[in-house]
């Protein structure tokens, strides 16, 4: 699995792109003297980790047969403080799911993903975030 | 920091929005019952991880007053393999610049970036990643 990220301008834009050609774009605050034209490195850790997990919940849910369903996970986070790196030390994810979905199946598939299957979250988990989550049925 | 990723098929394409509107687009493999349309979530922890350290090496050669130069980051790396979650194992990084910056000024921000400052690269060691790097001057 290879990416490779280019410098797009005279200050901190980036462009990011997959061996299928997909592109994303990554750029700093305004503060760090960038233009908030993208996503910033450390939040697009907490967009991977969301859509690690539903990619998780989709494949549980469509065993289960429970198509069609819709699916939006909002997460938030805290960074550590006054370190030279300050990685993530809490992340809260909040899954809302649309459908003919049974509370509790959602919510095991939630479970299933973030304690153990999900890469990402794994990942976190291992350079200390404590993970927490709610799901919300609408 | 809060990120929504959402749904958008009845497959795993997913879309990505931070607090400022960007957005960016996740999706499975083929294998995987996806499309291959966007960033696989731990493939999108590599493009993190390239424009962490990407900053900041830009951030340090511009204090040096050593633009303009270009920078590509070019990140390959290795999954651990049967597990539950299988997280990144070694990854390598390889850092290209061009214009007139000498090259043991780019080699030691690529290293004070990897060894100290981005947090990206920090959570992946600290999940047990070897994280080496080179630095080309093209």
């Amino acid at each position: 699995m290879r990416v490779d990220v280019t410098r797009r301008n005279d200050r901190f834009l980036l462009e990011a792109k997959n061996e299928a050609g997909n592109t994303f774009i990554l750029d700093n605050s305004p503060d760090g003297g960038g233009d908030g034209a993208g996503f910033r490195p450390m939040q697009s850790l907490l967009a991977a980790m969301a859509a690690c997990s539903s990619m998780d919940v989709i494949s549980i849910l469509k065993k289960q047969k429970l198509e069609p369903f819709g699916l939006t996970v909002s997460v938030e986070g805290e960074r550590e403080t006054g370190k030279e790196a300050n990685l993530w030390k809490t992340v809260h994810a909040t899954f809302i799911v649309t459908g003919n979905v049974p509370k509790e199946k959602a919510e095991r598939a939630v479970q299933l993903s973030l304690e153990k299957y999900c890469s990402v979250s794994m990942t976190l988990r291992a350079a200390g975030a404590a993970i927490t989550y709610d799901v919300v049925m609408r």
